[in-house]
């Protein structure tokens, strides 16, 4: 029988998914109509994206899942309406392209790279950096993307502790969890890397006590969410030579006003939300895998625990 | 019995190993008068390195082996008094520095770190760059340094394929060889890293021929030897956009001369021969353990073989 699922989100976000989810429904071999608007008692399915037009879901009665295009959920988990099923985007490409980010901005501040490329004629300093195993890299938040990035670092050689709130064991990986945990890692760190849920919990876990915390010449990776740092606290420590650079993806309004300090700062980034991009055709492909599998009665992967928020 | 081992190196050399070997001797439980003058025939060993006083190899008649501070020997190999056993540096340190290097300078052009490092106040276009295994990179040279390098960038997703003059195989690479693999090669990459020896057959191998058969928009790395490269084919690659972007750390006369275009060259990335630097502490136990070897009667590690050249 026929599903009708509906792809709630912006006019760019319907472009560039609706072929790919065509395709991956074709590949599950579901029989679905996709649409864009439906009356709410008739729809099954709904996916979930940027500048979705859905607000209110009890109308959704028959709806047996709400699935989102992004890995962050915060802006949905939090919604009173929603009370069906509702999973989280791990795209094993989204994965992919973020290890590539992390490994590639602190292979860049490891290495100092920045200043090679600033180079003048006749800069010839040939003393070598350290070697990663000499660099204390710390991953904050150990989930899906944190894990996969913080087992990169190691095999490129980096000493790598984790953190995490709640406990977590990683093979071959230095845990802590906890605020003491988290005391004891940002003390003795050269290279932070952020990639923690945007929870009440975790909004604006670096914060001007936590930067007083560091040693000098820290250098900051935020790929996760805006809202885990407060910009005035990290502006103030890079002030103040605590943090040495930092490379930011997300931030608190996106894109980055162009007023907003950041853009100007020397010490800073600024890359445009594109660490954890969802690629269409993947995330198509795990959208339909996991509606096939709610189909033959299995359970959703990765649904959020709204306890958590995550 | 007490051996007499000559450090002949420039002064900046002698200062940085005299006490590394010491301490790799005592490790090693060698008995060593360590000595930077020596009547000739009553020298042990020769450890080489940049700024050598001997130039002359006949005189040391109870010579076991001369040991290379250096990977690269190709200022000593073609020395017609050097009769004496010679053994490069592989040093894992040295090793695990290229790795970073490489692996560190391929992400910076894989994900147009660049452009985001000059980015201007509301440059905000959040198109991802592609995935590593939707990136192909070649790495022309497969032996310690080139293996590594290219089982590492496999580790991190990327499509690696391998040239080598004659003939090697590598799990995982796609291996090519000869001039006719090398044109193959050339004719499909993105990325190419070049950590071959420098030779008779190596010299200047990347020529005004080679770059054309590489697409527009190709990126250079290279770590490996500044004779490698065309100087003035490689700036006329850069004029015709075939080359998009190259980084260089070694060069045909080091330090770089100050007017050299490649400083001034905005698409060129000057680094100072930092790539593979050997370290002391670790060198120094690399050369004790092969003296300890050939003092135990076994042969030596890391021998040239003179008529390849390396």
């Amino acid at each position: 029988m026929s599903m009708t699922v509906l792809l709630a989100a912006g006019d760019a976000t319907r472009a560039a998914y609706r072929p790919a989810l065509a395709e991956a429904f074709r590949t599950e071999r579901l029989d679905v109509q996709l649409v864009t608007e439906a009356a709410p008692e008739t729809v099954d399915y709904i996916i979930y994206g940027p500048g979705s037009p859905v607000e209110d879901f009890r109308p959704f009665t028959r709806t047996r899942a709400v699935l989102s295009l992004w890995a962050g959920v915060e802006k949905i988990v939090t919604n009173p309406t929603l009370t069906q099923p509702l999973a989280r985007m791990v795209d094993p490409a989204l994965t992919a392209g973020m290890v590539e980010y992390v490994c590639g901005h602190v292979l860049r501040y490891h290495l100092g790279l920045d200043r090679h490329l600033h180079a003048r004629p006749g800069d010839w300093d040939p003393t070598p950096p350290p070697l990663a195993h000499e660099r204390e890299v710390t991953v904050l938040g150990l989930g899906e993307l944190g894990a996969a990035c913080a087992h990169a670092l190691v095999a490129l050689g980096f000493r790598v502790r984790g953190w995490s709130r709640t406990r977590r064991d990683l093979p071959g990986i230095l845990c802590h969890h906890g605020d003491e945990g988290l005391k004891n890692v940002l003390q003795s760190t050269e290279i932070i890397v952020t990639l923690l849920p945007h929870t009440e919990a975790t909004e604006g876990l670096l914060d001007a006590d936590r930067f007083t915390q560091m040693p000098p010449g820290t250098f900051l990776i935020n790929p996760g969410r805006g809202a885990l740092i407060d910009d005035d606290a990290l502006l103030a420590a890079l002030e103040r030579g605590i943090i040495a650079g930092a490379t930011l993806d997300v931030f608190r309004e996106e894109p980055l006003p162009r007023d907003h300090p950041f853009w100007a700062h020397p010490a800073v980034t600024v890359t445009p939300h594109i660490a954890a991009a969802t690629r269409a055709d993947s995330a198509a492909r795990v959208i339909a895998r996991n509606i096939a599998r709610v189909e033959a009665g299995k359970p959703l992967l990765h649904e959020v625990d709204r306890g958590r928020g995550y």
